[in-house]
């Protein structure tokens, strides 16, 4: 689970809650796709946008079309008891991992942090990656935050926002990196750009949005960088830049639920709402990328 | 409610849900002293990290308490439907208005926040006031944003997140928003350190922090404001510096906590985990200037 590839799907959302069936569909595909472990509920799986029962239900739903396909379900809140149920949900449910960003309304200090990660995991039967997205959260880790947390018991991974664009840069910043942690600390790279380069760098996993929806497209990339093999892997992810720039110009979400949604493996439209997903024009050039690309086959 | 002073409390936590009787204690203290609007559950009232059903029963302690003061109520949520809810559970409560700001995790475009206003003001019975808190949301509106969603039936006001420090440029930036907004759209000054600079500008009213914890201190000074004696005003507000300085350092929120801590408004811990509250040094710090300031008298 924090190693290989681990897929994040999507939460597709019906009028009245969890479209169950479309949830239900994109777990199965991705395990029988081979990926090696699939993140429930997280950023990709809005767990932000829903109440505690949708959570719960999205907790159970995935553990049981999973099969053998270990599942890490998000429980990230605003404040630090809904943390608490919703690991106690996600437990239940049968998560083999919890997956925990620092959410944040009013900003939160180091403290404010390092006490949330205490207060969860003295509560935990099941390991926890850290998850660092600044690009959400609005809260930003420094190493010595990273190495103190990674310190607490049940700690098994940091999910880190990207790596330097240039190759040496970002072996250097993971070898930096891994003499902070705890052997145990597993390094997972996200930022879907990042994932061919995160892994050549040294990263145990890699934290996929796209490997959600799009399995072989994301494995293309995963197997050669984890077998060594870093020219093929770099060619895989290069071919996909087309995508990597649609990601950069409106985040990864939007366009990964327009896929979804023009594949038919979701209803139209899948996100919660404020969120209004791309454009009519964004659309075409996606669903024109998609089809150079072969990624509709 | 969207002119002179508007004053946020605190909504105190106690270990188990809202500390019920120090809440109502907070809403008589600022009743009797004579603000002409409260706000509860503003960023200060931290809406954000309540459930559905502590919002509800906060909505309906505040409106019970404040006798003849009209209430405005902070309906913000991720998601659509859960701001709907709580506008719904709002008015059910009485509140006289609603205030609803563009919270995110995903960032948001701004057609989803048009859309949020357009939906939201489609089903309310009570006026509403636009909340532009970009340290907290993360959204920055523009002048267009502002002038499209102002035309929205039922905006009443835009609570706008100060002005800028130079008296000229401060009352030109309102002249040039004004021009901008329908006449029935009041605006609004926030950010404590503003607000006697707010009001001297042009604003309507002053929504303010410390008015929820101190309503004498900030009425010395929006009283004079609004009267048109703008050196009055200045004074009174010169003579806080030192607590706008601690609200520069730790933003406006744990100050505030601290000092309703202090003076046994409320008990400590008042503040949702993880948010720690100030550390002992600075409270002690806080304590001489209240002390030196008179304000615990």
């Amino acid at each position: 689970m924090f190693t290989g590839l681990n897929a994040f799907p999507l939460t597709p959302l019906a009028e009245d809650g969890i479209d169950e069936a479309a949830f239900t569909g994109l777990i199965e595909r991705l395990a029988a796709a081979g990926v090696d472990a699939i993140t429930a509920l997280g950023s990709t799986g809005s767990y932000a946008y829903l109440t505690r029962t949708e959570r719960a239900r999205t907790a159970h739903l995935a553990v049981a079309a999973a099969g053998e396909v270990p599942v890490m379900v998000g429980i990230g809140a605003l404040r630090t008891r809904h943390v608490l149920e919703a690991a106690e949900d996600a437990q239940r449910a049968g998560a083999a991992g919890v997956l925990l960003a620092p959410v944040s309304y009013q900003a939160l200090t180091h403290d404010d942090v390092y006490g949330l990660y205490a207060d969860v995991t003295a509560e935990l039967s099941v390991p926890l990656a850290v998850y660092d997205n600044p690009g959400t959260t609005h809260f930003a880790f420094d190493d010595e935050l990273y190495a103190a947390i990674a310190k607490l018991p049940g700690v098994a991974s940091i999910k880190i926002p990207g790596v330097p664009a240039d190759p040496g840069e970002a072996r250097a910043r993971i070898d930096r990196l891994r003499a902070l942690l705890p052997d145990r600390v597993t390094l997972g790279v996200s930022g879907d750009a990042c994932g061919a380069a995160g892994l050549a760098a040294g990263c145990d996993a890699w934290y996929s949005v796209i490997a959600g929806t799009l399995p072989q497209a994301a494995l293309a990339i995963a197997r050669p960088a984890l077998a060594g093999d870093r020219a093929a892997a770099h060619a895989a992810s290069e071919r996909l830049a087309p995508l990597w720039e649609m990601f950069a110009a409106h985040g990864s979400l939007r366009p990964t639920a327009a896929i979804a949604e023009q594949l038919g493996l979701v209803a139209r439209p899948c996100l919660p709402l404020p969120i209004r997903g791309l454009g009519e024009g964004e659309r075409a050039r996606l669903a024109g990328i998609v089809a150079d690309l072969g990624l509709d086959g």
